[in-house]
């Protein structure tokens, strides 16, 4: 796994071509051996390297320009047919992917604003990207940014765009399912399961396909149809398919585990099947400890508080409060609501009222983690 | 007031236009004549004014073409140049305006995924159009719809767009305090009040200026501030704002004045001055007969069963019940949380788990009510 991310060394990229369009040589190339080295510690990004591979012939140009082999000699007008003129579509590849990184970089840091501004310039350069599949990788990252922001419907018209791509070249099968799970994603963010369902059930078609080779996005397509049914509160389907899931991820030990581990527990908790839900349970810890899962080991520390210690709420007061961070309040909001729920059945009315609130708490910290941006 | 939205009679201009394309005299004059007297009584849109003279311009060569005066025999490569050659601006203007009334339509209708399609085919044709005004009325209408689709972080890019060019045009300050009202309605999605606030600030300080001519959006200015503070639980500035919004919309009757006299008749009930609450209540109630504003007359119902009958639980599910509706989701969800708040002081845990309940449900009504596609 790369310890760099990809934005990152793209902002780096970024930096590079400018120091080409200066002529700064000295700089490009400590920029460029830089940057080789954080590629080969970095996540796998297909997009970045075809950015590097095109800075690196603008960069070959610089050099054959400024430091001319013998009988080489350019002059500059030559230089810069060569460079503008030879490829227009390789200058808008070049302008496509410096917005591009530009956009990744600041989505990463939060500042979502300016992301959509530069994803914007990115796109008014796609007409010239003739590449089909190219513009559907774009469409396809676009779905998933704005998931993540919850900008639902926006990312639902990216995904639609980047599937009626995907859908006519046979090769894309995982994209295909991918594009199915970001639909369904934005459906369950829409509360609209029902809607969701038909998209996973089509994305698991496609993955059973891939079974032999990708074990992981099959995992992922059963895992996804079991949180589903989860959410719909159909815990017989969704107990089905969460040990499918099981399966499959244990086949190559996937991290996944954990979480699969956790939500069958809880459903078998719910089930009141005690026992296979202290199996799930302690298998779930164990993973959760294995893979160094800080959240999930929390979130066992929930379960184990409503379920095994009969809502014992002094542990799940204290459960909360770990979860008082960034990444946690989504978790807190879904294990308060739960525990809401649990509490009212069980005719605690006052640590029902106080999970609620710990609930409308956790939600209004998610809207607000959102904003890290001034205007 | 008009009683037909102008998406309306846009859809009816772009179906004009294809008959005008088509040469169909006979259907171009019929619809020409409908969308005359639909725009007699439609709601103002000086967009949709624009749209019909570029096209009534087109309908006229068309029918100089069709049926000459004598002398004035057109060839057929005439008439095309004059329609296409001539004037390649207000070409691109009339395909701006066919995909954004398009947009508007499809918004309109709920179907917000084509809505995106539709806009960002007007936003390709933003290039084309040198006019820096026609530009920002566009980003703010993006701004307008997006806000309203709660895709916060959109509607946020389109606004400071739209700001940047109003802020240098001093003849547009009504856009200009338009532009922070969107942003601080965007910021108090995001739970960030205390972002919201100069924004408002800035709102009242350029409404302010307007107030002779424009008593509406000073007292929107004042009343803007007043619920933001409410939402901060700042009662007393709260009181303070809301009291000098009513001032203003006495002036014009404007029917502001119901929601006005709500917050604040709530705001007084919080800070137990209950003359002065019951006194904003009254005046709420009636102007809410007046207006018909069947909404607020619910409303009114919950701070009754709140504060006037002490919690009255069974008035108060039966104004839940009432607010069952699309358009009653979002007041459910605020009346529930503050009725939950309200039960959890006075210690009826049992009626304030129904509340947070309530709130939950109404919440996800909400978000489903948002969905009315399929993809």
């Amino acid at each position: 796994m790369g310890t760099i991310s990809s934005p990152h060394v793209g902002m780096k990229i970024n930096e590079w071509n400018r120091h080409i369009q200066k002529f700064n040589v000295t700089d490009a190339e400590m920029l460029k051996a830089e940057i080789e080295r954080d590629i080969d510690i970095m996540e796998e990004d297909q997009d970045l390297l075809i950015y590097y591979q095109l800075i690196a012939f603008r960069h070959q140009l610089m050099i054959d320009y400024v430091i001319p082999s013998e009988g080489n000699q350019m002059e500059l007008s030559q230089y810069l047919k060569r460079i503008e003129g030879s490829n227009r579509k390789m200058e808008k590849l070049v302008e496509y992917y410096y917005y591009f990184f530009q956009g990744m970089y600041e989505f990463k840091e939060g500042n979502f604003l300016s992301a959509i501004t530069f994803y914007q310039k990115a796109e008014n350069t796609i007409p010239y990207i003739s590449d089909e599949i190219e513009r559907a990788e774009f469409y396809f990252k676009m779905a998933e940014v704005f998931y993540h922001m919850k900008q639902t419907h926006v990312s639902m018209h990216y995904s639609s765009q980047a599937y009626n791509i995907y859908k006519t070249h046979d090769l894309y099968s995982v994209r295909r399912i991918q594009c199915h799970f970001v639909i369904a994603g934005n459906y369950d963010d829409l509360e609209s399961h029902e809607k969701a369902l038909p998209h996973l059930e089509q994305a698991l078609k496609g993955a059973r396909l891939l079974e032999s080779k990708n074990k992981r996005i099959y995992g992922q397509a059963l895992f996804n149809i079991g949180n589903c049914y989860l959410k719909m509160s159909e815990l017989t389907k969704a107990a089905k398919y969460m040990e499918k899931s099981i399966l499959q991820f244990k086949k190559s030990n996937f991290n996944n585990l954990t979480q699969a581990y956790h939500d069958l527990a809880l459903i078998y908790f719910l089930q009141r099947k005690q026992d296979q839900a202290m199996d799930c349970f302690r298998k779930g810890v164990r993973f959760a400890c294995k893979f160094g899962d800080g959240l999930f080991k929390i979130m066992f520390e929930g379960l184990q508080a409503l379920f095994i210690k009969k809502g014992e709420a002094s542990i799940l007061l204290n459960v909360f409060n770990k979860l008082e961070t960034s990444q946690g309040y989504p978790y807190m909001e879904e294990l308060a609501l739960l525990a809401a729920k649990f509490y009212t059945e069980i005719g605690q009315m006052d640590d029902s009222v106080i999970c609620f609130k710990k609930m409308v708490h956790a939600r209004k910290q998610i809207q607000r983690g959102d904003c890290l941006y001034e205007i």
